[in-house]
């Protein structure tokens, strides 16, 4: 974070307005804009809700005749199209604005370098760039899905040094700290989709809902259940206002399907196999406009996942102890690679501290694949 | 590090002195002194090799007169006693050094406070304390040996994201990147074992010995192996100058047990059941003067001294990848426990990125069990 007064100190304040609205957006991309006027910050705004304002609208209100002049400092390419809302290039043009920084260009095909060129011709003077890498990353899953309609699915375990997720019992309370839980439930806020295997909701029947020391937005349930074994009883129709979807296959029992979707599920047939076709999955939950899925495991769904090559991110939490119990239920449970060469690696890779946990994250690359 | 000129200062520097010496004192101690005199350091000394010059006369010679009423700063408790080298504590009364600084006192039995108290009963200031706890975790291995005459035990290992130190075809080049397999073999230069299973030693045929870019101090190798399977023809033997220990138990076959004696292996029977106890044979080790031990497994190995809380120290070099199979080696293969709340945990923990990979460490508390 920039601590000198530059383009950055601005840009920095407008990506930290950006990240925190992330999980609140919808598909939409979390955008943040920061516009000053000799030497003062006049104008601040984020978009908020998907179908509102826009980050630049809700600034240039703030800044009002200000803005002439001003310096507007956008975390995203201001849109030149009209989608929900009238495209912001004209806004800022309308409003006067004599220059525009810009983070990155928007990978949406509708924009993608139209609304630069936008303000461009009507004489602004634009950069782009600046911070554009923290902003990407900041809308990875924005990224994936308005480019490919397929969710962002990130992984999340939280896993023991000798990579158990359970002792042999199945007994998981608790693997990681406080700390680290409470990360979880933020990052549940932060998804769409919350995924986890028909054994894990069987075995915990959890609620899978976001739970923290502020209300938050609880992601729709995703349960992997290719024989529907999920129970009518279950927990996760307590909570009625929140989505329950349930994956399964073409050939799964009609009675039960019925059932589960008068218990209020959505189900979805993914393929005429035995076992849910995960890549038919994942473009059916593209299509529910699910844009980014939190998976939960349990091993074997971690697995079938990652050797599919579906799996975009990885969030390890890794707590310093040493379960034991080699058929203790592993993090990432499937047939694996014959040569340590043929490991699936992970490219920008961070480690932090989390409590007394560690959390790895990284982005797994199936190049050679 | 204290980059300000005082107290601390300088007792950073003996530390960072005899840290690097770490490895070539046999079960002595590693030591740093320095000595000051109206602004300047005069002296400066460290304990190199078992029987030869303490810290302080290194760097009293150094200083010579000059130490008449100069501040020493050692890193630990000068010795009271008449050893293979006359008391330290005596040479640094009659140079009149007028202050003396130690970081902490020395655990051995044989001093014990008793270098502090000689000091002051000659009218010489003496603290005690500074940087106290970076001197003693640098002489952990002492520090236990010489209270315990056991084998301080350092477990490594570098194993992949799910917890695998190979493929399931047992392929494991290479896990961890060439920065940590480095650091690893600087770890065999500072133990003054190195100890494997006869699984390892089977499929893997190492020399055990440390490569570096530089020549290095060679750790006694030691297999434990309970029913003499290595072979006369392993590459172990190839070097006559390390020693080969191989621990057995007592039923073990005769003329196995003379070929690899006449081969060059010293072979030690510990208890008298169907598996090496690993109880008897650190009391063994300790007898020999292996005062530390570098732990490289395998998961069975590694299990089985973890279980028993024989590891004073884990070393985990984590890579970041994902090798798969669920029959693949893991790390640390034993019964396990049975609820989460009774993993061993680690204290003491810290994570450094080391290459691509991150090395964790930690001290297992058995403190429970």
């Amino acid at each position: 974070m920039s601590i000198v007064l530059n383009d950055a100190y601005y840009m920095q304040l407008a990506l930290d307005i950006a990240a925190k609205a992330s999980g609140q957006t919808d598909i939409n991309p979390v955008v943040g804009c920061v516009i000053v006027k000799e030497g003062r910050i006049v104008g601040l705004g984020a978009h908020l809700k998907r179908g509102e304002g826009h980050a630049e609208v809700h600034a240039l209100r703030m800044a009002g005749e200000q803005a002439e002049g001003a310096t507007a400092y956008v975390t995203l390419e201001p849109c030149s199209h009209h989608g929900k809302t009238p495209p912001c290039c004209e806004r800022l043009i309308e409003a006067k604005v004599s220059r525009v920084v810009v983070a990155c260009t928007d990978p949406n095909p509708m924009v993608a370098g139209r609304g630069v060129k936008r303000l461009q011709e009507a004489g602004i003077d634009v950069e782009v760039g600046l911070l554009g890498d923290a902003s990407e990353r900041m809308n990875e899953k924005f990224n994936k899905f308005i480019t490919t309609r397929k969710p962002f699915v990130t992984l999340k375990t939280a896993m023991t040094l000798d990579g158990k997720i359970a002792a042999k019992t199945g007994d998981s309370r608790y693997v990681s700290g406080p700390a680290a839980r409470e990360q979880v439930h933020t990052l549940r806020h932060q998804h769409m989709g919350i995924m986890v295997g028909a054994q894990t909701a069987l075995a915990d029947d959890p609620e899978l809902t976001t739970r923290l020391s502020v209300p938050a937005v609880h992601p729709a349930r995703i349960i992997v259940d290719s024989k529907l074994r999920l129970p009518v009883t279950s927990r996760l129709f307590h909570n009625q206002d929140v989505p329950v979807i349930i994956l399964t296959v073409k050939g799964a029992e009609e009675k039960r399907r019925a059932a589960l979707e008068a218990a209020g599920a959505q189900v979805l047939a993914c393929g005429d196999g035995e076992q849910v076709d995960l890549e038919i999955a994942m473009t059916k939950l593209g299509e529910l406009e699910i844009g980014s899925i939190l998976l939960e495991g349990g091993g074997k769904l971690n697995g079938a996942m990652l050797e599919r090559g579906l799996i975009d991110k990885i969030m390890l939490f890794i707590a310093p102890k040493i379960i034991g119990g080699d058929a203790a239920p592993e993090a990432f449970s499937f047939g694996g690679f014959e040569r340590m060469s043929e490991a699936i690696g992970l490219s920008g890779v961070t480690m932090e501290q989390v409590g007394d946990d560690y959390c790895l994250t990284g982005y797994p690359t199936y190049a050679d694949r």
